[in-house]
């Protein structure tokens, strides 16, 4: 039977989100799957208020990711140091339903250090390591973001890709993505 | 039986983060619940690296996590426009494995608007709504924050509690946390 892969990501705020969906589901059939992406299914928002259609939106996510077998994340750093939250929350739900997590990221520069730029900070550093302007901890554990992220795909068995792309192409660029879809071509049972 | 709830949020980043794990705990046993605290089970750093550490955290706290009933989680934005995405993550996770969610939030500034400031936008905005410097779409859905985030605790019977406190409280205040206990005291079944 062909896996279905959910194909979460911030992908769906491009302006071209639809023709970036369609790129990846093509990518996935050359690779033996069947792509799901979030937008595939379209509601009208036309009867209700945009609050009621952003329920509903999150909704059909919810569905779409239980029909999936597993999920490919697009965890590139969003708006902060950290990935889109919708995807985290999605592949937290993923994984609660027993979905295997892969994800890929757009940058190899690790998650301390595109914190610590991102807080401008210099040498908040105590014996306890490094803190924020509001004396918090910043994660110090080499990973490509939260711990619960890293922790939360490496301990089931799935992988983090990660590589360097053109800075224009941050968002758009499926170069790591295929990567992904080469290893599981051959790696899931 | 006495429910057992998630204490999910960045509070694990602060540095008295074990204090203020007490006081939430406290807050639960007054209102007739358990809490459990992320830091409830320490782990010995000095066998492993750094990575490994990180994984093992996270494979703790996902077993914290299962062994509740309900999450509260909190939300307040954390170092960008958005919650943290460790939380955001357990969240997903715990509704994908049945426990029921609810969330506070220590700012009534709802997500479009934080993600404008945050974004530092004028006037991007076309006949599809608000877009940032990428040409990449603004949630304008008048939600606390991504619609999976709302539409996952709204959708599923939860509800996300929002208040004003003072700026230097931002991560301390307890007084909105106290609230959403107020509430499922009389509320939960």
């Amino acid at each position: 039977m062909i896996k279905k892969i959910y194909l979460a990501g911030p992908d769906v705020f491009l302006s071209n989100a639809i023709e970036i969906g369609q790129k990846k589901k093509d990518l996935c059939k050359k690779y033996g799957f069947e792509g799901r992406f979030p937008l595939d299914n379209e509601i009208d928002p036309c009867c209700s208020t945009p609050y009621e259609t952003g329920l509903k939106i999150s909704q059909i996510n919810e569905e779409l990711i239980r029909e999936c077998n597993l999920v490919i994340a697009n965890i590139t750093p969003f708006r902060g140091p950290s990935a889109d939250i919708g995807t985290i929350f999605e592949i937290g739900l993923a994984k609660g339903s027993g979905l295997q997590i892969f994800a890929y990221t757009n940058t190899k520069i690790l998650f301390t250090e595109r914190t610590v730029r991102f807080l401008g900070i210099k040498s908040n550093k105590d014996v306890t390591g490094l803190k924020d302007n509001n004396g918090m901890k910043i994660e110090q554990f080499g990973m490509t973001d939260n711990l619960m992220i890293d922790g939360g795909i490496v301990n089931n068995k799935g992988m983090i890709f990660s590589g360097d792309v053109p800075e224009n192409e941050m968002y758009t660029s499926l170069v790591v993505f295929e990567e992904c879809l080469k290893y599981l071509q051959y790696h899931l049972i």
